[in-house]
């Protein structure tokens, strides 16, 4: 949190780069069902900055980050419906997309952790709040498509968020030097996400066929 | 929000309106999905004041509209049950429903807009606590019911929404009339809305056939 | 609200016995849908806790009962982990299980009035906050599970929440004991709950094939 003022404004960009990021893969998934452009653009908009806002309604954080600053609602809206016009080079620019996903996954993380730390709250809240941050957007996306959220299966995206939170507030913990400790965390969060991606790491599943009720 | 009495109070009266037939055409959702009188009843609820209530979380505006007002829970519910009484007889009501649901989108957005205002919010905040209002309840009776939301593909809902809420402020910053500039926007807002029902006007839709992941 | 100290310490002792229990069968939930070991452990933590978080954030009751009490995280994503290593057993505990899940639901209706009592809340309200904590994170788990949610079909669920709440403010507006109140309230609902679940007793549904839209 006593990041240099040139670090809290490279963290600033990320977070621009993720929620466009967010907000245009959003887009691919409202147009795989089909939806109209103005649910393209609110689809954008609740998977870029769902997390976030989850957060703070559960830590009673206000205002919410977009009612703040409105122009993200803006610029993620206008993300996803310029996804409309170049869909068709998309699937060329899918590895740069996964890569700015990723990025999107522990900026969002780091951030959520320091809207937490800053309320003086405990260690698991800190990294849950990481986690929230990082993750219910795209949670919230799949609700509104109506499928189960890759989240809960896919490669290890959770797991980065958590791991990446625990090492930034380890090192904060040590006391080591705040910049250092960031970039080391987002750093690690993103190799290990993109090492994931290439070479399909995942969590083991739980598969059970009994009845539950 | 310097309404005269009266219009503050005929605003109240088709709010009530709104609600009632927002409950109604839940309570016909429940019962394709063979829902129990109870989950028709909830459903009822969640659908009317959901969009309410969302935007209340959102803006850490408390307490919540129903729960300020308990009879709301009563009013909703009960609208919901009678339904069931009247099925049968609801095919034959079904234009009658679609213009109250039309009334009930115009007033809920013109409802938002104004909570947003007394908060003293953005433009583009304004605009969003109205569609908010407005058509929330509809996709949490989508999430539950388990299809993917309407409002993402459906007849300019959220469309006559958005517009209807930048006549409403457009006309304020104008310094027009209050009564007669929200008369305006949603008499604009409720024809433009049975319009796209009665010829079938839709926003062009995104389908994109590529790999999302 | 005046309970005392043994009373409201017992209270607590079925709360998390409730949380445990239903952060199992959720886990049970995610392995039908080949969930993740991380999903499992999430899928718990929202479904034993969803519902009282919902509560809070609906009635503005900060902070959340997980935020200030963090260990409750780590015994529900716990519970939740260990059920994948006993999932094998778990049939055989299924009446167990079934058992827990109803103290959790009368367990977490009471405690829901009692946050709605002390706001000083509406009757209509007390009891709309106890049906919330107790069967809210039912109806996450399904939505995240992309089911239409059980509760609006299931045996008596939500209908024995509400007796339950009812029961009770009415015993402690007779100004009766409260243990005593509290203790009946609670051996009612989980007694109606368990006769359900032998009889298969449940709400009459409502069946509706005509057109909604």
């Amino acid at each position: 949190m006593n990041g240099s003022l040139e670090v809290s404004e490279l963290l600033h960009a990320l977070f621009l780069v993720g929620i466009v990021a967010e907000a245009m893969t959003a887009a691919l998934a409202a147009g795989k069902r089909e939806m109209d452009w103005l649910g393209v653009a609110m689809l954008g908009c609740v998977t870029a900055l769902g997390g976030g806002s989850t957060r703070d309604v559960v830590l009673g954080h206000y205002p919410l980050t977009w009612v703040a600053h409105p122009y993200y609602l803006l610029l993620t809206s206008g993300a996803a419906l310029l996804t409309i016009a170049i869909a068709r080079y998309m699937h060329r620019l899918r590895n740069i997309f996964l890569f700015l996903d990723a990025v999107g996954l522990v900026v969002f993380t780091v951030i959520g952790c320091n809207v937490a730390i800053g309320l003086n709250l405990p260690v698991v809240i800190i990294i849950a709040s990481g986690m929230i941050t990082g993750c219910v957007g795209g949670v919230l996306r799949d609700i509104l498509c109506n499928s189960i959220p890759l989240l809960f299966r896919a490669e290890l995206y959770a797991t980065v968020s958590i791991l990446t939170g625990l090492l930034y507030i380890g090192g904060l913990h040590m006391q080591w030097h705040h910049d250092l400790v960031m970039a080391a965390a987002m750093i690690f969060g993103l190799t290990l996400r993109l090492l994931a991606l290439r070479y399909g790491w995942s969590m083991p599943k739980f598969i059970y066929g009994g009845n539950i009720h």
